[in-house]
């Protein structure tokens, strides 16, 4: 190593943790973390001689882990996030979500709107996230230009809805499609940081037609998919009466080349999801978003999460703005051990509530994944870090570091991170 | 009127706030509240000629709503919140409680602790509390000298145990009731705002014999009592082995005359209470201090709140403090809400889900009533509020007032509470 010292090399030092496994963290007190080129070189006790002459910056008794990630979120919803969690999800569509996106055909509305999600989540604990737009290309673009300037690594999706959806807000089939390419075609190959995925919304909202045609353009351009499933029985059962020939609601999308057989996809929720969908997710590798805020407020259940890590399935947290009413990542932690815990109690108490080691793993390895080599400090993995001071949470105990780790999911939110680095970057 | 503006006389104007009934709000825009010697006279659009005179703030768009009340929380536990929530009830007891309690015997500890859990309760939306020490006389006096120095309104109690603790936790009985004498003879008549509470930790910890005289000295002094109650599954159990000619839970602090029939009781949680318990905290007029918070994190569960409000039982919210995580009563609104959601999903669909007017009920007016005329802006209440400014609660839209209400419980915490009003004392 031969100093070379670019802006995305350092070495960051401090007490810092990461997982190891699902179950187990790995915890490093007062030690070093090395950043290469934008990627982890790993953490050691003491600093090797060939990183000596990086710079390094020294947080003290400030705890650094791998920043967190946001498998799923809608970007036009933070506008109302707190706000209509007294309906099921379909009703809450149409009341308090659909008038909402429909606003995002206006630019100026969506500038508005997008520069606060985007400076929220900027100084929020999350540096990746998937994230839903609307149906409207424009406001979609204009949404991954700000999360491209912000430093976040994001998916972005415009939407696409062509059936089930109010008038205002129900695209042709051909017009969805048309959308769909032109936007990609502005889109792909823009940015550093901003990656275009698919985004049918969920299969009442799109066509056999329209998922055929999305389902080929995701083969065509290698490109992700996202989307919900088995979030609500309501749902579950709408879309069996939808699509009659699909043995779950998975296969329905499975039909249509849309679930993770050749390109990487990720689904909110699987609340409900029967043995057959698991099957073919696990077969696929496709993964589950799990969004306790959200299936809390929208009445929808709990996911069996544990259940689904203990399966080798592939499952990392999500806010779910604004079925989720909060962005803080680190309260996405409590809140999928606190739903594990009523469901241990009120049933299924054969599956053990989740430990903050696994909430810490689906926070940041376990989602990481879908980014690729993401939520980690093993050596290989893109840098992502968060820095967080947790020294104005007053107690008059001496803590553990295991103790300050702990806490930092029921007590800790933005203003507790004191720095951030994406990819390599630091972005405060 | 003749213009007796003392400090305890003012009128502070905004958008206001206060429930009705428990289903039902009433909502005062840009209103005139007006507090007469430290008593609520209700809330005007036009400002009665004859309180013209009385000095005016005005709050411009902040939301008045009146203070919280947190009918349950632990002082000492403050010091570990957000830690320990791995276990159930018992082995939380045992692991992580009674370690902390054993600290304040050391009067320096307690100090240091209690000052920090005194100044962030008077930066929090809570008002009044009703709050458990530990088995430490002076400490507990500390800890009511400082709540006295905040300007809060609380009922604080010195914990009895005598039997199934640590043996550094347990009292004999003889000092349990000798000590808890002393320190009523010490601290009453001493405050104006603070005011002991007799707390037998719960039947576990408590002899007959104790319980006996507890209940006496309840009667003699006319003190409100507070303790717990079906909380968890193997508790209730163990309660029925321990008193075994106790028909419920409830009805072995009965036998000791220490559920409601002379004096105000408070009991916490009431998960698990069974219909005959339920019939005799009705006929007592015992009111329960719901703990979401702490019900989920010890996986203790759900407590149908709803059904409790319906049957015309006495109902209000608690932190829990530290099997809740979270002192802020706004957030334990939201935390009520969604309880009932997952309960009304998973247990009994035939008991609603409550609405966030239930939940501010819950947190004002219901819990308010324990402490007399306390959680309304009606004429003739104590007048406690806070004032709101959640203008920093960034949104592109234009939130009508019952939207902004609604969004609080999710997204508010100290930060947005701009003023503080108790008993007509401005604490900030």
């Amino acid at each position: 190593m031969k100093g070379s010292d670019t802006v995305n090399s350092f070495v960051l030092k401090g007490n810092i943790c990461c997982s190891d496994t699902p179950d187990k963290l790995r915890l490093f007190d007062n030690s070093y973390l090395v950043c290469l080129e934008g990627k982890c070189r790993g953490v050691f006790s003491t600093l090797p001689a060939e990183y000596q002459s990086l710079p390094l910056k020294d947080y003290g008794r400030n705890i650094i882990i791998p920043g967190l990630i946001d498998l799923h979120l809608h970007a036009p919803q933070f506008a109302f996030r707190g706000i209509g969690s007294d309906m099921e999800l379909l009703d809450w569509l149409n009341t308090y979500t659909f008038p909402e996106e429909r606003k995002y055909s206006d630019l100026s509305y969506a500038e508005k709107a997008y520069s606060i999600f985007t400076e929220e989540l900027r100084r929020s604990a999350t540096t990746r996230a998937v994230i839903f737009g609307t149906i409207h290309r424009e406001a979609t673009q204009l949404l991954m230009d700000k999360l491209e300037a912000s430093g976040l690594v994001t998916m972005v999706g415009k939407v696409n809805m062509d059936r089930n959806a109010p008038d205002y807000l129900t695209e042709t089939t051909e017009s969805s499609v048309s959308e769909t390419r032109r936007w990609l075609s502005e889109s792909l190959g823009k940015y550093q940081r901003t990656k275009p995925i698919i985004t049918p919304r969920f299969v009442p909202s799109c066509t056999d037609e329209l998922m055929t045609a999305l389902g080929e353009i995701s083969v065509e351009y290698r490109l992700p998919v996202q989307s919900h499933l088995s979030e609500n029985l309501s749902e579950v059962a709408w879309v069996k009466e939808l699509v009659p020939s699909a043995e779950t609601y998975g296969h329905a999308y499975e039909k249509f080349n849309l679930f993770g057989r050749d390109v990487p996809c990720v689904m909110a929720h699987c609340v409900h999801s029967p043995e057959a969908e698991l099957a073919l997710m696990k077969k696929n590798g496709v993964f589950i978003a799990h969004s306790p805020d959200s299936n809390t407020n929208l009445s929808s259940g709990i996911a069996p999460i544990n259940r689904y890590i203990q399966m080798g399935m592939k499952v990392g947290l999500a806010s779910d703005v604004a079925g989720g009413a909060d962005i803080n990542m680190l309260r996405m932690m409590a809140e999928s051990i606190r739903a594990s815990h009523l469901r241990w109690r009120l049933v299924d108490s054969e599956i053990p509530a989740l430990t903050f080691a696994n909430a810490f793993y689906l926070a940041t390895k376990g989602g990481g994944e879908f980014f690729g080599k993401v939520g980690s400090f093993e050596p290989g993995y893109e840098f992502d870090a968060l820095v967080i001071d947790d020294s104005t949470i007053a107690t008059p105990r001496e803590l553990s570091f295991p103790e300050r780790l702990e806490r930092l999911p029921y007590l800790a939110d933005s203003r507790h991170i004191r720095a951030k680095y994406v990819f390599g970057q630091q972005l405060f």
